[in-house]
């Protein structure tokens, strides 16, 4: 069987992959007298105090909301809040089994902005956190500001910012290997959705100072008659020498390419055109922009992809969990850039300089300490930007 | 130390009482290509196609809100979503204990019945069934035939239904005990809260034909300045005498006394005035409407309260998880007064008649297996009723 086949057999015979389950036991009546009718009153009282108790009494500060309207699941596109339930709790096992998060699917059935925000807002008393998933941009940007303006609990885009983490992690060390600097580095990303824009910023933020930014209808420049609210926004921050074209000649004297868009839009020549030492970060689901046997035989030094059966496998699981765990470990009120840049350096210090090669770039996907190593360095993020609450 | 130390000291360790866990294990590459993607991409295409597919690869079919705005927890009253919080991880482990329900704390910061009805339909496509709690009346109403009418998933009231089932089910074998019909029943239900109109409901469903309801007023009755639609709707289905007065004056000459109220509204003299082999239900919490030593003395026969730590304690334990544990399993549109009088005759029939007696007239509210019970009922109710979907 192939993993469609056995990934429905898996969720016919489990009926999905989440599960709540009580941490005690209730078996006396002083068991039910406990954690139910009467003692439950008093946690109840001493939160009615003061809200701040909920976090010492209840699971909401260990409890996060998996948030989707199934507008952008996966490679899937638009399949509705239903369809993408299964995402949502693989996403929720996945924070429970390396972050030792308590994450529960909320599929929303509304596309509606304001909604979004509004429906959030109102359940937000529940939870610790926000994670919100495969909504597509760019609503989701908007939701996520206005979430993050609006809560004072951290809220997190993992199309965005997740992928991002990761991405900047794995370059962190390629560039250990190529022996190039953040600053001299020309940068080509290509892809204008949720990840696209949050790996330019997060660029930025990095030190890299050029970036040129492509999508579907070529380089994205300032003034463009295609550009949205977003893409203008990126072109201010991009593309310094204002250059126009197509990703063929974006990639031209580029050390770095950062795919998070199709399969197969990058050749041979392409790469041949960029700097010596190039490093190519091919994101596309399952199919890359470019598989690394032709990027290698290309000329490229370090290549990375989303799949488990390459090397270097650039996977969002080695960020989220630890990412969470460290903002509610700090009981964080945002997750900010800091706390993102502090994620992708304990990913890419979490492989020692000796063990460091072209193969080698990125933890396994499936290392758990890892998760530890980022909860560590984002808790102190938070503490050194003053967001922590505790 | 006392229930409400333990209550804080247990609730401070564990912090709060529910976890989100995962059906299965994430180790290697396979697991999580399973789990995640690629394959969860199969099962998200499936339900694209067909939404009841959520139901064979989901956890929706077995995933219950437990939706509450704070406004009426226990005895405390109005304290908000944050400080409801433990009521409903209360909730959820009962709910996973008795009827392995998996079961969502949602408290919303909102008391507008509008936008609890919308919000919780917008979350609905998560969920298999949706529990209200603790919402004040007569919002409560509202929000539950509104959400009943426009979810196809059941929803349930618990402080109504939940608290109705329960009584109805010991009012039943109280009745055997005291060799009394119930179309012969004199009934007076003291409270007009979210449980007193479910309890008359259901008393009239039952068979009964006389029933008074009194709250602090006085007996309701049709017309009576002080109604609103809540009451004025009772009013017209009992007190067909038109009998006017104060509990006291209901009293007189009565069978049955539901008390859904506050505590010591019920003295001696009040019970010596209902006629021979009086029953007497004083359900208010943590103190009841009449203390069980002191309505025998009086002559009462049968007495049952909330309580623990007196003879049967008509707890809805006993009801609401084996309810939804029926309705899940038939995969029922609602769940409508067959299902609930059948869960009512399914906890009563769980005693034999040969060990019925007035200290025991309803199951011990840790006995598990009432509840795998309860649902063979409500999930035979169901597929009598056109309700079932499988």
């Amino acid at each position: 069987m192939n993993y469609s086949e056995l990934s429905l057999k898996m969720h016919e015979e489990n009926k999905g992959k989440v599960e709540v389950v009580s941490k005690i036991k209730v078996e006396t009546k002083d068991d039910l007298s406990i954690a139910y009718t009467p003692g439950v009153a008093e946690p109840c009282r001493k939160i009615h105090e003061n809200k701040e108790n909920a976090y010492k009494y209840t699971a909401k500060g260990n409890l996060i909301a998996v948030v989707t309207d199934g507008s952008a699941v996966l490679g899937l596109g638009n399949i509705g809040p239903e369809a993408g339930m299964p995402v949502m709790e693989g996403k929720s096992i996945l924070f429970k089994e390396f972050g030792n998060v308590d994450a529960v699917p909320i599929c929303l059935n509304t596309n509606n902005v304001d909604e979004i925000v509004e429906t959030v807002k109102r359940i937000s008393p529940t939870f610790g956190g926000i994670n919100l998933e495969d909504i597509s941009a760019p609503r989701c940007f908007e939701i996520e500001n206005r979430l993050k303006e609006e809560l004072d609990i951290p809220v997190f885009h993992d199309d965005q910012h997740g992928t991002a983490v990761v991405v900047i992690a794995a370059l962190i060390n390629a560039l250990k290997i190529v022996d190039k600097k953040v600053e001299d580095i020309n940068v080509v990303v290509n892809g204008s959705g949720a990840a696209g824009g949050a790996i330019v910023r997060m660029l930025l933020d990095l030190g890299v100072s050029n970036v040129i930014m492509c999508d579907s209808k070529g380089i994205i420049y300032k003034g463009s008659p295609t550009n949205n609210w977003v893409k203008e926004e990126l072109a201010e921050i991009t593309n310094k020498e204002d250059r126009r074209g197509n990703l063929k000649d974006a990639m031209v004297g580029s050390d770095v390419f950062i795919g998070v868009s199709v399969a197969n839009v990058v050749d041979e020549d392409m790469i041949k055109s960029m700097n010596k030492d190039a490093i190519i970060f091919a994101m596309a689901n399952p199919v890359p922009e470019v598989y690394p046997d032709v990027a290698k035989a290309a000329g490229a030094r370090v290549v990375g992809t989303g799949r488990s059966d390459f090397a270097n496998q650039i996977n969002n699981v080695l960020a989220f969990p630890g990412i969470f765990r460290g903002a509610l470990d700090a009981r964080a009120k945002d997750i900010n850039n800091d706390m993102n840049i502090a994620a992708a350096y304990a990913i890419a210090n979490f492989i020692d300089e000796s063990e460091l090669n072209e193969e080698y770039i990125i933890p396994n996907a499936l290392n758990k300490d890892v998760a530890e190593n980022v909860a560590k360095a984002v808790k102190q993020a938070a503490i050194d930007a003053g967001l922590a609450r505790i």
